[in-house]
């Protein structure tokens, strides 16, 4: 019995997606064979207007189906405190919390020499025109506290220094709702380090 | 920030694929984003096209792109002999190991009092036709060696006993390359039944 070519094509497809192997990929197309015509339809409907419709707004990259998002439109955001994230869903889970009413700059990625991944793959000279240009007066760099992610917030700190814009990173300590017991000791020593007057 | 409806449209797309919740298939709306818009077109062509041109054979009920199944049509094979799978995949698996060159039979599910699948609700109908018609001389049942894979088994050993058909289930034992040590005792008591002169 020989492979199907439409089936090895959807195959194919699904290997694409990140974190997806053969064998979830085989099984994702034949859940799309088992949909229904009319959903499996709008599942290819939906995957190329999603495609078409959708780009990255050129002022700070997120997500959006306008010229501009709806983010940079909105004049009842505070547009002087400007959070830098890695990337537009880093934007998305700040956003479902509404713990922020500035704006946002995606890096689009986080500095590692190991990967190759220079100052110039990162949207810095962006973010540099746009605290000239907006007059930015606040960065918040919300990178991961991970070798990489630290490694970017302070290169940032660096470069934007000559730039006079206060820049701090997210607080490290325990997440809310976490057991004592359970912290790694990196994250107890950050906790003490970050400690707050009550 | 409000939800972009074509992303949301997507999200809803895959998460109509089983074993994905709405964090995965997040994360894979994402990815489709960050797809090249070529491999995303491709990508909804695929699944149109995998819907459009593969349907179930109506003999057999595997797989095909044309009228009757490579498999059915194949007169190289032992049509004496059908193997009865629950599902299209299990005859790829099989056919994967070219461990069988009959015929197959898709089941279409397991007997399930508990989730209300009765007989009526497998091809079991289909079956009994085809061995009457194809004049088939043995069935071998494929079902997974658990509670419903055996009641089913169990059930078409039943039923087809009129039919004068020879009809069995797979082998239950050791897997191939398993430690000794870490079978458990189902598996080590039919091991034991199932046991082969040397």
């Amino acid at each position: 019995m020989k492979e199907l070519p439409t089936y090895t094509a959807l195959v194919d497809s699904f290997r694409k997606l990140p974190g997806i192997g053969t064998r979830s990929a085989e099984r994702m197309a034949n859940a799309v064979l088992e949909l229904r015509k009319e959903d499996a339809l709008e599942f290819a409907r939906a995957i190329e207007s999603a495609k078409t419709k959708v780009h990255k707004c050129p002022r700070c990259g997120l997500y959006t189906e306008e010229e501009i998002c709806e983010v940079c439109e909105d004049n009842s955001r505070n547009h002087d405190i400007c959070l830098v994230v890695v990337s537009p869903k880093d934007a998305v889970a700040f956003e479902a919390v509404s713990a922020f009413r500035g704006i946002y700059h995606v890096l689009g990625g986080l500095l590692s020499p190991a990967k190759g991944i220079g100052p110039e793959s990162l949207n810095i000279e962006g973010l540099k025109s746009r605290i000239k240009e907006e007059s930015i007066k606040e960065v918040i760099v919300a990178t991961s506290p991970t070798l990489e992610g630290e490694t970017t917030a302070l290169f940032l700190a660096k470069v934007l220094e000559p730039l006079q814009v206060s820049v701090s990173r997210l607080g490290y300590g325990l997440p809310a709702g976490s057991s004592l017991e359970y912290a790694d000791p990196l994250t107890l020593s950050r906790a003490l380090e970050g400690r707050k007057k009550l």
